[in-house]
C-alpha cells in the first residue's frame, strides 16, 4: 500500500511520471497530516490534571481522529485505484463503431467513479476542520500553535481534493450528475474554508 | 530519520505525544508534496514532442524540485534536533541562583535557535510556489490539477511554518532579534501567499 512506502519514497514516486499517487492521494495524505496534528493536542492535553474539564471532550476528539487518520490512509488506495481505472478505460481499443460505444459506457462510469474518491476526502477535510477547530478552542494551550497547522492542512486537502472532482466533472457526459457534485464541492469548500480560516486567525492572533 | 519512516508512522508519531515531530516537521512534509506534485508535472512534460519549446525550462525546474524535495526532507530532521535541544534546556536545574543563570543562556540560545528550521522552511516553500507557478503556466496541460494542488500545499506549509516561528519568537528576551524573525516571516507571507492565491486561481478557473 502506498501508506506504507516511506515518506521518502512517497515523495519520489508523486514527483516521477508515475499516473498514481497524483494530487488526490496527495490531498488524502496531507488530509491525515493535519488531522495527527490536532490528535497531537488531544494526546498532549488528555490525562493532564489542569485540563481535566475536557478529558472527555479530549476523548471522543481523540477516537475520531484516529479513524479519520486511518480513512484518508486508505483513501490514498482508493484514489489510485479509481485512476487506473480511468486509465484502464481511456487505453480501450476504439477503432470499430462497436467498440467506440463500449469504450464510451466504460469511460463514462469510470470518470464518474473517479470523483468518489476526492468527494470522500473532502468530506473528511470538512470533519477534520471541525475537530481541529475544537482541539485549539480546549486542548493544551502549549500546543495551539499545531492545532492552528492542522487546520491549514486540512484546509488545503480540502481545497486540493476538490480539483480533482473539477477536472473529472468538467469532461463528465451526464451534465446533470457533474453539476451535482460540483455544487455539492463548492459547498463545503464555501463552508469549510471560511471555518478553517476563522480557527487559523484566531490562532495567530493568540500567538501574536 | 523520520522521512525513512512509513507514511503511516509518521502519521502515528505526530498525532502522538511524543514532541517530535510537531507543526514544523509537519510543515517541512507538506512542503515536500507540494514541491513534488510541481515536479510531477514537470515529468509529465519532459521529452513530450507538443512540449518541446519549454523542455530547457522544464529540466531546470525539475533539477531544482529534486533539491527542494531533499532538504524538506533534511528539514524534518533538523527541526526535531532543534525542538529537542529546546526542551532539554528546558529540563535544566533552576534553583540556586547559578543554576538560574546557566539555564536562561542556553534556553535563550536554543530558543532563537528552534526558529531557524522553520524560518528555512518558509524560505524554500516560497521558492516552491515560484517553481508551481512556473509549472501550472508552462507544463502539461492534463496535469494543470496537479501543479494547483502543489501550490496550495506550499502554501500551507508556508503558513504553518511561520506559527512555528511566531510560538518561538514571542517569548524570546531579545526583542530586537524577535521583531526581524516576524518582519521576515511577514514578509514572505505576504508576498507568497498572494502569488499562490493568484496561481490556484488561474488554475481553477481553467478547469471550471
Amino acid at each position: 500500500m502506498l501508506a506504507d512506502k516511506s515518506c521518502r519514497e512517497f515523495i519520489e514516486v508523486l514527483a516521477s511520471d508515475e499516473p498514481t499517487p497524483g494530487g488526490g492521494g496527495a490531498s488524502a495524505l496531507v488530509g491525515a497530516v493535519g488531522t495527527a496534528l490536532g490528535n497531537m493536542v488531544g494526546s498532549l492535553t488528555e490525562g493532564k490534571l489542569q485540563y481535566y474539564e475536557v478529558e472527555e471532550d479530549m476523548e471522543r476528539l481523540i477516537d475520531r481522529s484516529e479513524e479519520l487518520e486511518k480513512e484518508f490512509l486508505e483513501l490514498i488506495e482508493e484514489d489510485e485505484k479509481a485512476f487506473q481505472n480511468l486509465m484502464t478505460a481511456y487505453k480501450m481499443p476504439h477503432t470499430s463503431e462497436l467498440e467506440k460505444a463500449k469504450r464510451l459506457a466504460v469511460l463514462t462510469a469510470a470518470k464518474s467513479a473517479a470523483c468518489q474518491p476526492p468527494l470522500r476526502i473532502m468530506k473528511r477535510c470538512c470533519e477534520a476542520i471541525d475537530l481541529c477547530a475544537e482541539f485549539a478552542e480546549k486542548g493544551n494551550r502549549n500546543a495551539l500553535s499545531d492545532a492552528g497547522v492542522g487546520v491549514l492542512f486540512c484546509k488545503a486537502a480540502l481545497q486540493g481534493a476538490s480539483l480533482n472532482i473539477y477536472i473529472n466533472t468538467k469532461t463528465l457526459a451526464d451534465e446533470e450528475y457533474a453539476g451535482k457534485l460540483n455544487d455539492e464541492a463548492d459547498r463545503m469548500i464555501s463552508e469549510y474554508s471560511a471555518k478553517a480560516d476563522s480557527v487559523y486567525e484566531k490562532v495567530l492572533s493568540s500567538l501574536r
